[in-house]
């Protein structure tokens, strides 16, 4: 490479590396049972692809949205946020994105400036990551605590990853990959925390209503304990639309009229038929995602049931989400996910592009349950 | 406000206040004309439509594309590159973006560090201002030079704007708002300059096709002077499919290959559906572009004609693009526009939105004939 740029300061997950390998084998006509995407893998709301359908029957001029989304776009994701999220939300306050990803690097953008930090937990999300690095930021990490069979929100350690350049915690819940939900206690605390020390929370709650009961999801933004809230959302994993790129985010009125700079340069705005993608699947929530939910705990269950014979694993129970994180008796966790993909045909992917290193990311939401049975029983014929 | 961030930096330019004004006058009953909005106010290529149709019935899962592109989006546009353009472009080379807007942050977050230097040409584009800032990045303008009725490339004025932080020059041809369409022999020359300083040369051809003959566009990546040279290009101005947010760039292998981490962290992947309807309108190259153009033409015409009775302005004559930038024989063109706004009910952006203070952007592609002479003629009443 003739230049050296940000991006230099990134290492690529190795995803990648798991990908190109799965596509090779694929090539050599093995069958794969890929469980390595975190989407569900079901059909979108039949109401999202149906408006999609009249939009283009009526549509002339295929000409840019106002910059935030179509005032009805953002007046239905005002709606579900109250309804869905117990968030006290307005549609002026509320952008529509191409993706949740972009709605973290507009969020990002508009509350620090280059130098500033930014906390993230891990094991965590990795575009997180690239976001903030790329954003000319410094990401400090702070651990989840492991208590219980659970992953945790360990206050002291986000305290200790602070300093007065600290401008943003980010809380992923339901965890990717951790599987965590923090409970309402979590959030309170880490709420109280945030406010005390005046920096900005972005709550990334891309997989909100995919949690398992008892568990649900509560977003800070509806505790009314922190002002600096910045609620981050998505209609690819529990809706299903990943192909549409389209996401949102919410948050204090000075922040989002801020941050449309951010999004005009971006963007411009989200690809109009997405948004109107994405008021039909809000219009179908209680059509949809009760059974998406219902499919996704059959799913775990097929996964939870048949690693227990497996003894090379040990699996963390997911409380949301569409995968769980099993610790390994091995290190090296790309290895070992190499190996196991060369040997039983199954994709998985290695903690280690999460912060877990040692760890693998097994996802359910992408496969029914008799084909997650078929990997289990190929895997537990595997030993590293 | 209660934090300041690097878009407090950023100023929106005055484009949002002439747009409130024209919404609020469009409520008390008003009819406006908009020769606002830089785009082609005709319908798309039918079969961009047609085959976003298609995909939604064959559709079951509406899951992620491959970060970069569907590799047949990719190839086609490399093919579309190699024969309207002459650039030896290939499927590896292209990414697919949400926008040209996203090419051009991805292009900038891939080639700098934060605290480098990039060049813009003024007049020119606020979009990439903002970009520039947002990534952390210093912004150093270099006039275009007008000479004989044009605006030309000044090498010795980017020369001037150029230290040892300099990482790219950004060019824009066809120009906005300059309408200035690079000649074959600028553009060589802003190679070679390139080359000699070892810079990037991000090249913006969103109006790649909408010329004016004898003018056609000349791409720098099709001279072979240059190795450092990104294209980047939309499919929202030449095949009117704004709504659908895609765009697209190319470059040197290594160069995309990095920046597939910032595609990652930004969008994962332009919208599918986007990308199915710019593969249509790929195939549709020679049954809609000179339609296009000739309706342009004949928009372009109407304007330069009803413009000629109105001693209030001088009108330059584009050689490209969808509008032409006028001098005012006043100052302050912020209030020239509300006043003209206000007046007349005819909708233009201030020139000072461009660093062109004392000018107006008037559009033309985005009306029929016929109601830009009557634009015209209202305008033709008003004397600031």
């Amino acid at each position: 490479m003739s230049w050296k740029g940000r991006t230099a300061d990134i290492e690529r997950p190795p995803i990648a590396e798991i990908n190109a390998l799965a596509s090779e084998l694929e090539g050599q006509g093995r069958d794969l049972v890929n469980l390595g995407q975190a989407i569900l893998g079901l059909p979108p709301p039949v109401k999202a692809v149906e408006r999609v359908r009249e939009w283009i029957e009526s549509t002339s001029l295929h000409v840019y949205a106002p910059d935030p989304g179509q005032p009805e776009a953002r007046e239905a994701v005002a709606g579900f946020l109250r309804e869905r999220k117990g968030i006290e939300a307005s549609a002026d306050r509320v952008i529509l994105t191409c993706g949740a990803n972009q709605a973290f690097v507009n969020s990002i953008l508009a509350v620090t400036r280059p130098g500033d930090e930014v906390v993230l937990m891990v094991p965590g999300y990795f575009d997180h990551d690239f976001a903030v690095k790329l954003a000319g930021c410094v990401v400090r990490e702070a651990p989840l605590r492991l208590e219980d069979g659970r992953y945790a929100i360990d206050i002291e350690a986000l305290e200790a990853a602070m300093n007065e350049r600290t401008r943003a915690v980010v809380l992923v819940s339901p965890g990717n990959p951790s599987g965590m939900v923090a409970t309402r206690r979590e959030t309170e605390r880490l709420c109280e925390m945030c406010a005390r020390r005046d920096v900005w929370l972005v709550s990334d709650e891309v997989y909100d209503l995919l949690t398992f009961p008892p568990v649900s999801h509560v977003s800070p933004a509806s505790l009314g304990i922190h002002e600096k809230v910045i609620v981050l959302g998505s209609f690819s994993k529990v809706f299903a639309l990943a192909s549409w790129r389209v996401g949102y985010y919410a948050g204090p009125a000075d922040m989002i009229e801020e941050s449309i700079k951010v999004q005009d340069a971006l963007v411009v705005c989200a690809p109009v038929p997405s948004q109107v993608a994405a008021m039909g699947a809000i219009e179908s929530v209680d059509a949809y995602v009760p059974a998406a939910v219902e499919a996704l705990i059959e799913r775990r269950d097929a996964l939870m049931d048949g690693l227990r014979g497996w003894s090379t694993v040990e699996a963390l129970a997911p409380e949301g989400g569409t995968f769980l994180l099993a610790r390994l008796g091995v290190v090296d966790d790309v290895e070992f996910c190499k190996d196991l993909l060369r040997e039983t045909g199954v994709v998985t992917v290695p903690g280690s592009a999460f912060g877990a290193p040692g760890c693998v990311r097994i996802s359910f939401g992408n496969q029914p349950a008799e084909r997650i049975a078929e990997a289990c029983e190929r895997m537990r014929s595997f030993s590293a």
